[in-house]
């Protein structure tokens, strides 16, 4: 199926510069698409650190599992992507398919094959030919490039309809440094099990420990802070390599560079959302007053999750009642006659009431564009967060009702 | 909005016969409906027993608190309900509303008000016009009768395309007892309740504690084993009355009434999901091999409420691997390499991996009928549940898309 790009996409994929360290090559292994490329072959210079999250998913995938070991390892060489085939749901044979392509990478490049991270994303359930991508690999190694960062991001891609990539720069100690990412995902899950995969590359030097810290830190208020449609898949896997080429003290602080970091992390993320399989609106929910933090992100999460509320959204119609049987529902503390609802920018519900006679113009309005800004006070504690999602659209049914057939 | 009948009605509502001691009526107050009924009244003798269960929302409706205190009282005179408005999101006004009905309602039978109990389902966060419900009772009064239950279940309906019906007779001590229920229900269904009513009548002489542990068993395998869009409502109420005319002696065995009552509210809880918004499938989850009982039903409603298994079943689509992403994202105990599946009674998955080369040909067949049938063997214990959900079709985004334009 071939699908129009999203309305939400932004104009323009941005230019991310090469990082010293880090050379890349995608290529067409044939796996289930044709006329496209399907496996990206990264390959990180000697001394590279990781970092990763990966899905909690208890039906995840073999590649899931090999990245959690090699993220425990710390240290990378190379990365190998393939879309079309999640090898998921696929027992030894799968794990079998995941050690020979580490293998086959890791005698190419002269390194440990644990220091190979592997990552399939596609169908669920069918075995991996994974002779196509240790076949392909041999000249992938001879095209590695630091150039085309758009040709990568569109290797991992599967029912995504645009490319993402995101760069940022800053400062440790003096030293400029310089954060890369690209990412693929159209859900939390994408049909027949594709998945999130992001994978963000940086020159600083940074020990594993400091850059797992940072990304287990920075995907709480990013990846961890969409939703599509509430499902989580068996392949999601955020990755983060730090190749130490940038030549930054070691011992600087890391401030400037973990604001940078989330900032790419969040910008991923959110092209993700805006990418949400049918979307037509973008719509950020900040909740305020919860009892905590989490309590917020809970209740946050909840209301974007409601299909009641993501079908109101994608109709324009301000139906905030729907709003506060979601915040009812959610599990966390809350009180009827203390909740309160902005509707861009203007309040609707105040203190467990209507608001008497608003002005309707702003909100009809509001609801008739592309970015939908809701905000919730809870009204009875500090706890804040803010969640990203799309609309509930026909197209969604279109795409996942019709994906395998 | 009109809607057409759901695919999955019943092809009649069950003849009720009628209940001593209860009397009914229903009217139209004009509430939001035009030409239609909206307000029923609901008489029952004295000594009429009570039980209830009524919605864990945070953000439960006045009608509802009202309920909750009445059910503590045991007894049982009055039932006003409306349909159009809520009467949730209202504050004390709303609080108002509910003890003038009752008020009104316990003035014209020669009770107390906290025997009236009130229920409201439509629209959120409007007041509700309680004087044309006050003002349409005393005729409501003078055109009691026992005989019409049809016109009792359409007078309580919102959105819901049918009327719903249920009735079941058993023995108590040698005297035959009957079990007359009603509902409504078809959207912001799930367990916990939502914005489902119901409410069970019985002529058998019960005790409000025994009728209360009855109902709360009752409901966790039916009522609570329901879910159309995993959205709970703040008005979900069941009721169940016992006026005692049977004449069935008060010490007698209640298996057999207790069997009989769990049909009764099996049967109205599968006719909610049969009018599931948008649904043009009727899915049966049972979940096996989980840790708990209590795990399976988690397991069993993450696969219920999973947008891409419900799309994936719209569209006719033996998509087991989102029944995998499913099980592993329940948060529940389960491990990929013990999973199995039966689509309509197939093995399409076993063991971790799927079935190599089974017939397609039954189960595209069974994809296509009205009933679908899924079992999960999560194959580490001996917990089981069975759940009921319909699918996610273009239906259900009409429907809320455009509810209040």
């Amino acid at each position: 199926m071939s699908l129009a790009i999203s309305p939400l996409a932004p104009a323009t994929f941005p230019l991310l510069p090469p990082l010293a360290g880090v050379r890349f090559a995608s290529t067409s292994a044939g796996i289930r698409y044709r006329g496209r490329t399907d496996v990206l072959l990264v390959v990180l210079d000697p001394s590279t650190t990781v970092a990763g999250v990966l899905t909690t998913s208890k039906t995840r995938s073999a590649p899931v599992e090999w990245c959690v070991a090699g993220v425990r390892g710390g240290s990378a060489r190379a990365l190998v992507v393939n879309a079309g085939n999640a090898n998921a749901f696929t027992g030894r044979r799968g794990e079998e398919s995941v050690q020979r392509t580490a293998a086959a990478a890791a005698a190419l490049l002269g390194c440990a094959p644990s220091e190979v991270f592997v990552s399939s994303t596609g169908t669920i359930g069918e075995f991996l030919p994974d002779h196509k991508i240790t076949d392909a690999l041999p000249a992938a190694v001879d095209a590695l490039s630091g150039e085309d960062w758009l040709a990568a991001a569109r290797a991992i891609m599967t029912t995504d309809t645009f490319p993402k990539g995101a760069t940022r720069q800053a400062q440790i100690g003096g030293v400029t440094v310089t954060i890369n990412g690209i990412a693929k995902g159209s859900g939390m899950i994408a049909p027949d099990m594709a998945t999130m995969l992001a994978y963000v590359f940086t020159d600083a030097a940074i020990p594993a420990e400091a850059l797992q810290r940072m990304l287990s830190d920075g995907v709480q208020t990013t990846f961890n802070a969409i939703t599509v449609d509430g499902d989580t898949s068996t392949s999601d896997t955020l990755l983060l390599f730090a190749t130490g080429q940038a030549g930054n003290p070691r011992d600087a602080d890391l401030a400037e560079f973990e604001t940078a970091l989330h900032e790419v992390l969040k910008d991923l993320a959110l092209q993700v959302v805006r990418d949400g399989e049918g979307a037509s609106k973008f719509i950020a929910i900040t909740v305020t007053g919860a009892e905590s933090h989490r309590a917020a992100r809970a209740i946050g999460l909840t209301i974007a999750n409601s299909p009641l509320v993501k079908t109101a959204i994608a109709g324009e119609d301000a139906n905030w009642g729907r709003i506060v049987a979601a915040v009812g529902r959610a599990g966390e503390k809350a009180d009827r006659d203390w909740l309160s609802i902005r509707i861009g920018g203007v309040p609707v519900a105040a203190h467990g009431l209507a608001v008497p006679d608003y002005d309707e113009t702003p909100v009809v309005a509001h609801m008739k564009g592309q970015n939908i800004v809701i905000e919730v006070d809870v009204g009875i504690a500090s706890g804040r967060f803010t969640v990203w999602t799309c609309d509930l659209t026909h197209g969604y049914i279109d795409i996942n009702g019709s994906y395998r057939t």
